[in-house]
């Protein structure tokens, strides 16, 4: 199934994209993708329903393709070619670090460009949903907690990251750095995480182009190895890392300016859109 | 005032200390202690109530001090003092990192030794809690952001933080590692956050015996300094450092291990009590 979340920011309404292409509302069923519509139970009353029987919502916005994330987590140089790109080496374990939620939005939403910022970049990622509590979970075990999947932009600020005194997290967090979506993919539409074609391109110009094939730790790994750090629960985000192709590594770097136009792709996840605007 | 929320753990009633140190029932006026509830005008609310009007409510726990909480930020090394005993120097801007919301439990519950921890600190801190959106807000205007202050025991397990690949985020989100409270106190009455005794003790030996004065970055220099990378949000919580005195600056370095009691307070802002457990 994909699910997503229509409508303007801080009232969107559950829905789901049916096999025609039309959205339909399911918010008679469920308050929210989020919570307990994703556990393993809740997506199971979701798939029972036939999606004619749902009225048609029409799409003015589309909203982050999850409600109520308590933690937006990602993993630091996870694909070896673009740690190598950016001068690091894979490290020996999964780097983690937390974006805010506050930096949640939708897909294609406007992105801002921070005041005082010069760095900003992209990354496309492959974003976890988590569906179920997951603590001290195996990596047999750690797919019984995922939900699904989705397109997630790591939008990142270099010199906020690594030139700003320590800890990545001050130049992950600003207020629309994490577009995530259009849809939360259910993950038994998605025979290999570890296959997916994924893409991004600035003004047109093809800049990532990768795959998820160069993932160093994956999913069932970064699952169950979060877990021993920290209870995982459902709606939690994990952002599993980016291929190379950043504006950090290239020669010169370049970064986003306002007025730029980022759209980025996952093979089954969808696309997504993004003008960068100069915060006022 | 001496907001604070009562009962178990996600059924927490909001409640408010009256001046003879009777805890009052506030569930007929606001739903918990957080967002709208914190804004300077629900604060007015609640300041017009007279608190023996309300009813008396049985304590069986005290829960976090506030609800809602969508981020937890921590600023390291902001005690010239503390920075010194761990080795490192003062940094030229703050630091800053994440704990996990998921963290958050009530002063007085127990804390979990996460499983194959063995260097779990302590860390007594001053919590700031944001009442009002903030974003790129002057240090002059800060403080009309700040609901009020409590206390934040930021616990940290060191070689998760340090030694486990990168980013101090996976020693400091660990469940159980954020008890905070009693009470969030409202700014109006604490006449200098910059002028607190702060203590720690383990097993009843004194092992941080501190004052706020040493803090680096103060309180609306931090609230200002955040707002420039990201929006606050009501029931957002800003754990604004530690002074010296933690066990990885002790020589040789000493950590908790099961059965050890760890007590803490801040002058003005009540005391914590939490047992050490192993986690099962």
């Amino acid at each position: 199934m994909k699910l997503m979340r229509v409508g303007p920011l801080g009232q969107e309404k559950p829905a789901i994209l049916d096999k025609d292409g039309k959205v339909r509302d399911l918010s008679g069923h469920v308050a929210d993708i989020g919570g307990a519509a994703i556990s393993p139970e809740g997506l199971a009353k979701i798939a029972a329903i036939d999606p004619a029987s749902l009225p048609e919502i029409a799409v003015d916005r589309i909203g982050a393709c999850v409600a109520g994330t308590g933690k937006f987590i990602c993993i630091g140089l996870n694909y070896s070619d673009h740690a190598a790109e950016t001068g690091a080496t894979v490290p020996p374990e999964p780097v983690i670090f937390m974006k805010a939620t506050s930096a949640i939005c939708g897909p294609n939403d406007d992105v801002l460009i921070p005041r005082g910022s010069e760095k900003t970049d992209w990354e496309v990622e492959l974003g976890v949903v988590i569906g179920k509590t997951a603590k001290y979970v195996s990596e047999a075990d750690a797919m019984d907690y995922v939900a699904g999947y989705c397109v997630s932009h790591d939008v990142s600020e270099r010199a906020f990251q690594t030139e700003r005194a320590g800890q990545w997290t001050k130049g992950k967090s600003c207020d629309t750095f994490g577009p995530i979506g259009p849809w939360l993919v259910t993950k038994d539409e998605i025979a290999n995480p570890h296959d997916l074609k994924m893409w991004l391109s600035v003004n047109g110009k093809m800049m990532q182009d990768g795959s998820s094939k160069t993932m160093v730790y994956g999913v069932a790994h970064v699952v169950s190895y979060l877990s021993q750090f920290m209870s995982l629960h459902p709606g939690d985000v994990i952002s599993t890392g980016t291929p190379p192709g950043v504006g950090l590594g290239m020669k010169p770097p370049q970064f986003l300016k306002a007025g730029d136009v980022v759209e980025l792709g996952i093979e089954g996840l969808g696309t997504q859109k993004q003008t960068f605007k100069a915060d006022a």
